[in-house]
């Protein structure tokens, strides 16, 4: 390992993005890709860390809002998937089958879940009875397989990833719709306002919905190569689960009716992607707040006895309001500085003689990157305020960003020229429903960009197609995914 | 549904153990065992909501002990299983294999992980190269797999399970062992203090180890029908594994060695068990204070907006300390009553128009089952005094139970007596290697038990083997299990 390698990445994350990507994940110690099954790798405790209090969060937004938590199994038999034919042509090149046990051959085979609206809506239909069952809000969280054929990027796509299921059944469409609009806010309220990830919510065109979907919402979050990376989506499913499933109830007027229902996907190990990438730097990872595995480490800058015991005071009085260590390893301060800064630790406290004898201590912010010093009694206070401020400042900066890539465009040549520039499109345009499909194609095959969809709030088109120059009925945007 | 079924129980946890046990996660809301897949469960909220909560007790545990978090896949290659013989022997009859995917045949078959030593061994082998990389402590909280051929029964076994398994790599033989020792301690800290479950730790005799360790070491928990369950075990696997997947390491000396390996699985899902079997009554579950899904209830037995003003108050003022809820549901109150003692609630509080006017408080203990008044102003030094005795009486209470079931037995005839009444028989016996199988085998066939095995701390015999009457050379314990 060359000098160059010890500080920092050595690729720049706007010009080459991608092996950015790569060396972080490798150097930040946050998965290892040397698993020996294509496609599967192992979460280190890094990672694992912080995906576990994004799970928190997510999980408390949930259960917040009434969704109770199950466990669902990670088997489903081949007959459930069978029974929904959209949602079963849409997955099935992607499950991977069970179909031995010991020396057995099984008699059914079994999915690993790519997906368990086939098992919840089962049991849904033993569960629900009445109008006073609904709603009925549940979620899981799970790991789920699907067999990409894609190429698999750590966090971004891989065979197994880990998410939350929200699985729910209403009475009305009226109920159904809200319960989407509840999801898009608690994606802004766990993914914006605690993650710190700009997004934009678009109802996908209908050539580009979730199988067995009526409608399909989902965030879209911009890399810096331009590439859209797909967040949670929300799907309103209605009654073709139902239907199939028996997933019906008495109503008030005492009549047998189908439920309505909608599902809801946030895949955690997906958006710590995007909490990598919106977030880091060239030196490394940088970590809202809330979210960092570790949140303060205290670097004692010369070894001496005086200098571990304030280091020990310091970490005592404040290990009841943050997550802290010491750093004892026998690295130097300097490796100790840019392995702290890799890793995205929010604040570091570096602790020599002289901090010691002054009653003062040098400070650094990682969200700043900047370093100051600080009284020793004015440590708390100074802990609070960045605790609040880093996570605002990294929303706004990220936010700032975001709003910079969007783009109006009027015809093929703008769309292509914001495309090339790395940003999203925004254009009228004739239809989403399938007379659009041509033009949506003609985008694609130009730009290598495609129709990510419309506002949920709808935006009035000012004139045509951008594309046919036929009328516009829409205001679509457009992006490059992976 | 007859009124008998109701109120509690209808059979009696001392009588009637398996019939109480079935009927308990039924009405409990616990798990539902329709799920269309045989030997897979689907868990309910309350037990998720539990088991979140031991889960965490337990990481935290684990992680001030300093095991580091890893997500694993779920699929191990069958190549990794092979490596060690008498591990794939144990565990091969037990294992579902994936073996297609998408439309394809896969090349090599995966196994679901039945346990992960295959999968953490090879990592190590890759992580793992200097003496100044050990102890290296890691775990992961996963779902694990086996096709139990035995009956299942819900959370005591069935094919999927969710549990946490730690491995750990060691210098020395002597660090290994300090290991397994700081297991049992983990065990005592959270499953005994923490969960209220009695058990004995038993190192295994040598015919009943765990396929691949050197020595295996294993809580028994006692259920009421005098058969014992098996709560975590920690293994010694030495030098085996660290062979097959080269862990290996550059000592102090600069030779290079293999690393000894230990492992410890607390499996949550059936520890779970033992918390419902251990401190269930015959009116419902019983939850000790600390991992009780829902703490506090509040039961407004009046539908009056003073009533239902009184129970937000009352709401508002106790969830900064415990999780609580208000019951508006239409149910009468003799219905909700009955429903929060089957839930195991530890504290209820029932508020009617009485109360109000009184400032008093009606309060109900799920562990004593006992009702008391109390003044509204001392409510908050009440639920202290619960959440502290409560946890405490349940320990106590267990441990009696446990304590009486252990009976020194000097022959076959006390042996078979004893393990009839239900309880476990402690012995002087011949040999706890190869030589005393043939008595092992005449106490299997005669009493229906098996030998668990000896304490850590060596007991010594006084006299001779109750079996076969020649010198003896260990204290054993005899007991039932499923």
């Amino acid at each position: 390992m060359g000098e160059k390698d010890k500080k920092g990445i050595n690729f720049n994350k706007k010009e080459n993005f991608s092996e950015w990507y790569s060396e972080i994940v490798q150097k930040a110690e946050l998965a290892d890709l040397r698993y020996n099954v294509k496609g599967f790798l192992v979460f280190q405790p890094w990672s694992v860390f912080a995906m576990e209090k994004m799970y928190k969060h997510m999980e408390n937004a949930l259960q917040k809002k009434g969704h109770k938590p199950y466990w669902f199994p990670t088997v489903i038999p081949e007959k459930n998937l069978l029974k929904e034919s959209e949602h079963i042509e849409g997955f099935v090149p992607e499950v991977f089958w069970v179909t031995e046990a010991g020396k057995k051959k099984l008699n059914e085979k079994l999915a690993l879940r790519p997906t368990s609206e086939t098992a919840f809506y089962q049991m849904f239909g033993i569960w629900i009875r009445s109008y006073k069952d609904l709603p009925f809000k549940a979620y899981q969280r799970a790991n789920v397989f699907r067999y990409e054929t894609k190429a698999t990027r750590p966090f971004l796509r891989s065979r197994e990833f880990h998410w939350i299921e929200t699985h729910c059944a209403h009475r009305t469409l009226k109920d159904a719709e809200a319960q989407i609009k509840e999801d898009m806010e608690t994606t802004k309220e766990v993914l914006h306002d605690i993650f710190g990830l700009p997004f934009i919510f678009f109802e996908r065109p209908s050539w580009d919905k979730f199988p067995g979907a009526d409608r399909t919402f989902a965030a879209d979050v911009l890399n810096p190569d331009g590439r859209v990376v797909q967040q949670p989506s929300t799907h309103l499913l209605s009654k073709k689960f139902s239907e199939g499933f028996g997933v019906k109830f008495i109503d008030k007027d005492e009549k047998e009716k189908l439920a309505y229902i909608t599902c809801y996907g946030p895949a955690i190990s997906r958006i710590f992607a995007s909490v990598i990438i919106t977030h880091g730097d060239d030196k490394g990872l940088i970590f809202p707040w809330k979210i960092a595995p570790l949140q303060i480490v205290i670097v004692p800058i010369k070894e001496d006895k005086k200098v571990i015991k304030k280091a020990e005071e310091l970490k005592n009085k404040v290990q009841e309001f943050a997550s802290v260590e010491i750093d004892l390893t026998d690295k130097t301060p300097g490796e100790k500085f840019n392995q702290w800064e890799m890793k995205g630790v929010p604040i570091r406290i570096d602790i020599g003689l002289n901090e010691v004898e002054k009653s003062e201590l040098t400070v650094f912010r990682r969200d700043l990157n900047k370093k100051e010093t600080i009284k020793e009694k004015d440590l708390m206070k100074y802990i609070e305020k960045v605790a609040k401020e880093s996570g605002e400042n990294l929303i706004k900066k990220a936010d700032k960003i975001f709003d910079a890539k969007i783009k109006q465009t009027k015809n093929m040549e703008e769309i292509k020229k914001t495309i090339e520039e790395g940003a999203i499109a925004k254009c009228d345009f004739c239809s989403v429903e399938k007379e659009g499909i041509p033009c949506a194609e003609i985008i694609e095959k130009q730009s290598g960009a495609k129709v990510r969809g419309t506002q949920l709030v709808k935006e009035k088109p000012k004139g045509k197609c951008a594309v046919c120059n036929k009328k516009a009925t829409e205001v679509v945007y457009i992006a490059r995914d992976y």
